[in-house]
């Protein structure tokens, strides 16, 4: 019985995202899930990422947070079309309310939709939202054992970022076994080593971000 | 429909916290739920706690977890009674769990139980455990203004502790912002800053615990 209310609402959420994922490629939107934990720099990663591009796309972000608007207000300042959604006390966005966000906005006038998740590693990977991939985002600080410990969002990623490389020096973290643990579960996703603070490997997101929006629609990676 | 699965999900969950919470005051074991995000060092934190409690108290760890048995074999170094929950994509421990856990234990020999929760801010705030007090843990490259985006632990917590102090120096983190964000969500919560990594601010959190374990049962702070 309770299994199968979940089971339903799961079901519920995928036709919703599917009827997203409808509206952006008739959009022609290319449309990415950031997801990682409370504070791995989610939010100054799409501050630099808006900054950088957007002389090259037009892009639009919906960001989920329990409370507060101070993301969007932070994503405001480098982006026009800016969604806040405050989930209360859910622990993910779901494909319904980036529905709603995405109604605020200009959709056929965006080349790419960024969609940052509530801070939370386990259950914002389990709700389609119609994305076009799915990026999970680890940082330094957090410890090397994180993928091994949360799999889910290394077998659903089609990348994967390593954020805060700039403390590297002042903690413990053993970058083979970081490595290691992420290939065990999947060989082939992409892993880039980043610091959103200094600004190190940004080039190459920011190239990976230029490619899957120059990429024809027919070629998404999610279908 | 949907939201009476729920309510009536928690309302079984809050009766087993209840049949715990009992057994517990029963045996004379105090016990804490500890809870934080991914990577916010709760696993460092009782490892450095049992190492340096354990001859003066009798501990015994449930320890919850996605997958692997990675931070029971950690504990297992320090602590004779440590059980592993492994919740598969469970977003946090519930009351049940945490009875099978208790089952493994000879709990009228423990002083102290420690339920390290599945790393996550959210979730776990809302399932009672049947602990005599919740204890928030947050880190300081997570980032000043997670008191405020998080309120739910802030609300529920005996006691917050901020770790990883050693790092304030390579982050930015104002922390006249992150106190006050506290304490205009609770001004009567306690609030501690320690660096599990070099022991900073342990000793304060030792007698904390300390106090906590030899109240009576009656006082306890949770009934």
């Amino acid at each position: 019985m309770e299994i199968n209310v979940v089971e339903n609402v799961l079901k519920l959420n995928d036709e919703i995202a599917q009827l997203n994922r409808s509206m952006l490629r008739d959009a022609g939107t290319a449309c990415l899930n950031l997801m990682g934990s409370p504070g791995s720099g989610k939010t100054l990663l799409l501050e630099k990422t808006l900054s950088a591009l957007r002389d090259e796309m037009r892009i639009g972000v919906i960001t989920g947070d329990l409370t507060t608007t101070r993301d969007a207000t932070r994503l405001a300042a480098h982006c026009e079309h800016v969604s806040q959604i405050n989930t209360g006390k859910g622990c993910h966005l779901d494909a319904n309310q980036v529905r709603q966000g995405m109604a605020t906005m200009p959709l056929d006038e965006l080349d790419l939709l960024i969609i940052e998740n509530v801070g939370n590693l386990i259950c914002p990977i389990g709700f389609d939202l119609g994305q076009t991939v799915k990026v999970g985002l680890f940082s330094v600080p957090e410890g090397d054992d994180k993928p091994a410990k949360h799999p889910y969002v290394v077998l659903e990623a089609g990348v994967l970022l390593l954020n805060k490389m700039d403390l590297l020096p002042y903690v413990p973290f053993d970058m083979d076994l970081f490595l290691a643990d992420i290939r065990a579960i999947r060989e082939d996703v992409p892993i880039m080593k980043i610091s959103a603070a200094s600004g190190d490997g940004l080039d190459g997101w920011f190239n990976w971000v230029k490619r899957l929006v120059g990429s024809e629609v027919g070629e998404l990676l999610e279908t």
